[in-house]
């Protein structure tokens, strides 16, 4: 294609995607090195520079454009995911009364600051008007967008994540999740843990830090197209597959924070850095959707990063470090010290088992949200019932229980769900992996990594944004989202760490 | 002013100034932390952003809305100068055809490839055909400005700088330099510089950085509005005067570096810092040309940094980091010490004294060259001869020669002189100070910097560009842009540590 509209459409994209990339590096200085009073003038920019992309993406001259180039038959297969993917943007983003869009923004920015208030006073009260506010606000942009066909408002909001995705759909795979792990976690937290005394020591932070880097390195993230900070809460962001930032934390008395979120967020940036180079500046080079990325990184971080082959590999260089430490420890005590279970309260420190115990309850009272059959004020009761229910445990006050994640302060609703999609892919991945590479186990237990990264950029990352993320998962695994396997792994992996019996996967777990 | 023309204005220019900010930052980024690969993309996001800012710019919307309001009677003297200084911005904006300011994008683009070739090389001819480009380009450009009334080319250029400096009125000041320089160089030069061996060791680089926020702490820098990091050439960026980066390098057997160019860097800063706050998003809160910048950069590392009061009060912290190799020096020795007076060839390493002969050098080449009377070719001839006759060294080969600098490269032409502008302010503006303030050294000698800074704040910093630099000297100093402050602080400080008697300095060195 080279006529004029498609010109306009490749140059409208590129100038889109670099103001995304700027947001995005904004955000990271924010997080990293921005000086405290910075923060007034970071927020202009950021308004500035997301109004802009806005402005460009609902440009008429743009729509004419795809209108224009849309039915044209000579469009190549890959000319035709691009605007397949920029109609879908597009017309998310004028289905949007920019009013609503602004209301929400400066929404948004009075719920964090009250958010924080709340988390310190420990009452969710001081918290709820906002919050009210802004749930009325996304059920309004969720009635803008329009709930796709057969579906329901929430749906609106789940497109926005994870393309394709229905309550319909979610709800019956996080009913057979739900069903598995409750009795699981009971007959596990019926048994000891194993021991870990090991880790209570003193981890200084500079040997910390060098086996982040060593990880890194062995994981394959090219140091050359990315880097790793510190920052209060660890997060991957990129500007482009040559330049992807991750952050990590660091706290000396708890060694394996920083080990496995820098293993988490290198699993996103190996996606982000695996993205195709050919379609740089373009809609296509993006991740298909937030579960198929959080695939990635739960798979590094957990069916990996928690593995006994890995630690055969990884212990060694982790003693070196810390051989006070670690010195004595066997690397069937490590594993087994990595691999605890226990029902708690915060979702960022729960285990892999009782994770998504944490996710079911958030996606259940955002569902009642959206359909108007929770008020907001009764949040709080409805977030303790159903953490008893769910995890047999109740938090002390709001700010171990409905006040700990960002997410609902920034207004986001249907995020939450991803990370379980993202969980259950990755086991279905890992299903895949293993299948077609008999040597897998043996060769991550010699610390080398790079097939199973190859394997994954071949299979998902690549691919990009040019299909849907079910397709990429089906096609490399032969299989859609189902909650068996990640069920069956759960099985086969804490049976023998708790010396248990679990429950069989149900047979209606696969949902595909 | 509330008309919509009025609210036009103020979001543009704020938009424009976000726009500016951001392009900082990824400046910054990119000479801070971004890895090598990221280069590819920030070069496009950068394009982008510049892109944008000169449409808003040149936007016929602005223009409009500009004329509307320019004879408005019930304008405010700060609305005058907004209005002012957003005009001088847009028509220069506007006079430039798009493809020339392409063109000089791409050119630049290929001429930091050669320049970085031909350095390595040792040879000009390699970056001599993207310069000759260049060259005509800033030609072309220039002459699209328009000289100002009674000017010529070079005025164009000058312009952009440092607003209403004409060659006409720098010729004569320079010569004036010239004349006084060339032999008092020449008299320091037949005499021993003051001993200097203790600075010679190793000085490990945690303690420089040490001593380099302790520095900035005693400036009076504000780091929870900015912060110091590292990169390869120290620069100062700002984002809003409450986000404001700087930059030192680090050397651990030339620790002078560090501390010196920290506090260079950080004279500009508490300019960036001391900037309006009540102008924030709007074209007045910034500097008033890129000399008075430089006089404050100047004026902290020489007048300051290399008093004796200074190091009175600095040289027992400094001492203490670095007791096995400063312990027993004296501060009269160490006073001595940094300010030996040495022709070189390196202008960003030259001494006070021999430092505006590097920038006559350049300024002579650039104006040769827009006056079209210097081929490209000969430049590295002409270069050599002037250094000799100025310096009385020649180099032995071009990338310490006429390859040292990156401006060229860049596109540059008419920056230099500010440099040499900046000098001259320092010393007339520290004249004053010392005038209004009979305890300004002894204060300084007890470490106490506050007097001093608060001083440039209200007569510099604080007018930002509601009006021209030199209307901001002469209001605060009773003197506008002269060569003879300078010569005489040269002349009162370095008879003394040399034990020479220097020229007078000539009667004609008053240019005002």
């Amino acid at each position: 294609m080279v006529t004029n509209a498609w010109k306009t459409i490749q140059s409208t994209m590129a100038e889109i995607r670099d103001l995304g990339s700027v947001v995005a590096l904004l955000s990271w200085d924010q997080e990293t090195y921005m000086p405290p009073k910075g923060v007034t003038a970071r927020a202009e920019q950021l308004a500035t520079l997301q109004g802009l992309q806005h402005e460009q993406l609902v440009d008429p001259e743009l729509g004419e454009a795809i209108a224009l180039v849309d039915t044209n038959p000579s469009l190549t297969e890959l000319e035709q995911a691009q605007i397949r993917e920029l109609k879908f943007e597009r017309e998310r983003a004028t289905r949007v009364p920019t009013d609503l869009v602004k209301e929400i923004a400066r929404t948004q920015a009075r719920a964090l600051g009250s958010w924080g208030q709340a988390r310190k006073a420990q009452r969710f009260e001081l918290f709820a008007d906002d919050l009210s506010h802004l749930v009325e606000l996304r059920r309004a942009m969720a009635d803008a967008y329009g709930a796709p066909s057969g579906g329901e408002r929430y749906d609106a909001l789940l497109e926005g994540y994870e393309r394709g995705m229905r309550v319909t759909r979610l709800e019956p795979l996080l009913q057979t999740l739900r069903d598995w792990l409750v009795p699981a976690v009971q007959i596990i937290s019926q048994h000891p843990n194993p021991q870990s005394q090991f880790l209570e020591g003193h981890f200084a932070s500079n040997e910390q830090w060098t086996f982040a880097t060593q990880l890194l390195g062995a994981m394959g993230f090219d140091t050359q197209a990315g880097r790793l900070d510190k920052s209060v809460h660890p997060f991957t962001t990129s500007f482009d597959p040559q330049d992807v930032r991750i952050t990590t934390r660091i706290f000396e008395n708890l060694p394996l924070s920083s080990v496995f979120s820098t293993i988490h967020e290198a699993g996103h940036a190996l996606y982000e850095q695996g993205l195709p180079l050919s379609q740089r500046r373009n809609i296509l080079c993006s991740a298909a959707s937030m579960g198929l990325h959080e695939s990635q990184s739960r798979l590094w971080e957990n069916l990996v990063g928690r593995s006994l082959a890995f630690w055969n590999a990884f212990l060694p260089q982790y003693q070196q470090l810390f051989p006070q430490q670690l010195g004595k420890v066997l690397v069937e005590q490590f594993y087994a010290a990595v691999n605890r279970v226990c029902p708690s309260l915060i979702r960022v420190e729960a285990d892999e088992v009782t994770y998504n115990l944490h996710v079911i309850l958030r996606f259940e009272l955002e569902l009642a949200l959206m359909r108007d059959d929770l008020p907001v004020r009764e949040i709080p009761g409805a977030w303790n019932d159903l953490c008893q229910k769910l995890l047999g445990v109740v938090p002390s006050h709001d700010t171990e229980g409905v006040l700990q994640d960002i997410h609902w302060a920034w207004g986001e609703f249907g995020y939450f769900p991803t990370y379980a999609i993202g969980n259950l892919y990755s086991a279905t991945l890992m299903n895949a992996a293993e299948r077609e590479m008999p040597e897998l186990w043996p060769t991550i237990g010699e610390g080398k990594l790079a097939p199973l990264r190859e394997w994954l950029n071949r299979n998902v990352h690549r691919w990009g944004r040019t299909r849907e993320a079910e397709v990429i998962v089906r096609t490399s695994t032969g299989k859609g989202l189902n909650a068996d396997d990640f069920i069956g792994y759960l099985k086969r992996k804490y049976e023998p760490i708790f010396g248990v019996t679990l429950p069989s996967a149900p047979a209606s777990a696969a949902a595909d």
